[in-house]
């Protein structure tokens, strides 16, 4: 039976909900509810089309039914705890949950759940606290007997995550043995597994990287790695510079969001021109794996209209050069054939 | 009045003891004595041409006079601490003296030396271990009053930590009130502060270099940030990633080792020509801060006559169009004028 969860998000969701997005839409657990006071009395599926539904609630207690786990589906950017959120996750251990977070702020290090935690024989799994034997790149990535593909961004927040997890179902259904390498906290809970990049020590970046594809590339046919941030992000680059020399892709797939023309939280600085990432991930990657921008994931969610969307989707794909699609409004399956 | 150190670097005086040449080179305190159990009895000026003379003695027990700290010198690979350094690590805690080391291996974790410490009342710095405060780049250190020069490398060990000490030396002989932003273990000993940019979480490297910037950057009217590694390096290009853009710098100086060809300790890996790495650092560089390469360091320690060497600076020099030197053999004063 597949454990049931409730997912904190409040006030951010859907919008601001990468993770609890990412578990509702490719998790394989059950969503119980979503905790998001700001929507309480709504439905899920009012707001995320295309996922089973559920509840929205205001706080732990109206839950309805015994839930196995709690997880934080939000993280502000720092990745800090909020304290606004500390009686939902107090209740929850107090009910004999398990609780899941992807922060910065790791729940097993905070005095009161420690405490509570071990009263209550519960698990925090604090999913950003990378472990003990993580060391420099042995830039032996390539070796590995599957291609390895890797989605890159314009920016942080554009569809990484999704279009990595959308081009392994297609790929699964075209026939292909695809896995996802997860590098981030959501992907991380979705697949179960995985180092979280952002937290390991900036030298071990790569090598973090390197250790799962070793760890899953010569048993299967494709390898999809999921970025992150992007190589001119102000504050994240060097973990987006990281992943694209550890994983050694062979291909890439470039990500971006219709109409983002500034950095997310950093609105002062514009996004260079599609075209300039093109040229900037395939310098970046010649000298250590080689690897062209051989397809393109574009989020449309912002645009109303199929035909607006599917215009700017062709656009999009001729700037690239290269076949692109909306994977969650169209289909990954148009650029399958480009990645395997 | 300045500190004045004792330098442990037994077995390994001078050819492999990077930070205790970097300290008597660059370092302004008074070096009493370095300890090194196979040369004791000679001096210092007898093997490293250039620093001020001192005794090297064989144990912290003969160090003539008192000092005030002791330094540990030399870190092996892998970063751990030999334990026949133990007895002049504990000598030195019970004459009063802080210890300062760069290893992975924390003095201030080590149980009988954190004990002595408090008995003592001495300060045991890990420079290596970062400090709690650290967060993610806010993409400010542009703000700051001055100019920022950040040295960028081919590879790892061609020269970067060096050329930033000789051009600071030789700005403040221009008269111009400049200040080195340390980033590794040898910078930070020699200047007395600074974060372990290869130490910190990866989505905090470039914070933790903004916060050095800002922490300076109003007091002086130039700065110079030691990068670290290269931009296609494929263990260590996280690193310099966030160095460049955490930094936001105003101009790079482009370092560089006469005859490397191949990524040091990834041999299989050839370097790109010169002109790739300005072409690449610079468009990094631009949607975030707007950086040009406007001078070059080269490293001719491995060119046999001071004519040879000439010939290969004027060669990197035309290539990257912009002054260069050797800032060793030659005057790093050459390329103040471009850095200013």
């Amino acid at each position: 039976m597949s454990e049931r969860v409730a997912i904190l998000a409040h006030e951010k969701f859907p919008d601001r909900s990468k993770t609890a997005n990412g578990l509702l839409r490719y998790g394989d657990r059950e969503v119980v509810a979503v905790l998001d006071r700001d929507r309480a009395g709504d439905g899920v599926a009012d707001h995320l089309p295309g996922v089973g539904d559920a509840p929205i609630v205001g706080s732990f207690a109206d839950v309805p039914g015994a839930v196995d786990r709690l997880v934080v589906g939000i993280a502000p950017i720092g990745g800090g705890f909020d304290e606004s959120w500390r009686p939902d996750v107090r209740a929850a251990i107090e009910a004999g949950c398990d609780v899941s977070a992807g922060l910065h702020y790791f729940l097993s290090e905070d005095e009161e759940f420690a405490a509570l935690a071990a009263e209550h024989g519960v698990d925090l799994h604090d999913v950003r606290r990378p472990h003990d034997e993580l060391t420099v790149s042995g830039a032996r990535a390539a070796d590995v007997d599957a291609a390895v593909v890797l989605t890159v961004g314009t920016d942080c927040s554009v569809g990484k995550m999704t279009a990595t997890m959308e081009l392994a179902a297609a790929a699964e259904d075209a026939g292909v043995d695809a896995r996802v390498v997860p590098t981030g906290q959501t992907g991380i809970m979705i697949e179960g597994w995985g180092n979280p990049i952002d937290r390991v020590v900036s030298d071990f970046t790569a090598g973090a990287v390197e250790e799962m594809v070793l760890e899953v590339g010569d048993d299967h046919d494709l390898l999809i790695v999921e970025g992150q941030g992007s190589i001119v992000h102000p504050a994240y680059s060097a973990v987006t510079c990281g992943i694209l020399h550890g994983a050694m892709p062979d291909r890439l797939v470039l990500c971006h969001e219709v109409g983002r023309e500034a950095v997310h939280g950093y609105e002062s600085f514009d996004l260079p021109p599609v075209a300039d990432y093109v040229d900037l991930y395939e310098s970046l990657a010649a000298p250590v794996s080689g690897a062209d921008v051989v397809a393109g994931a574009l989020n449309t969610s912002g645009v109303g209209s199929d035909a607006d969307a599917e215009a700017a989707v062709d656009g999009f794909s001729r700037t690239l050069d290269a076949p692109a699609t909306d994977p969650v409004r169209f289909d990954a399956g148009e650029i399958v054939g480009a990645i395997r």
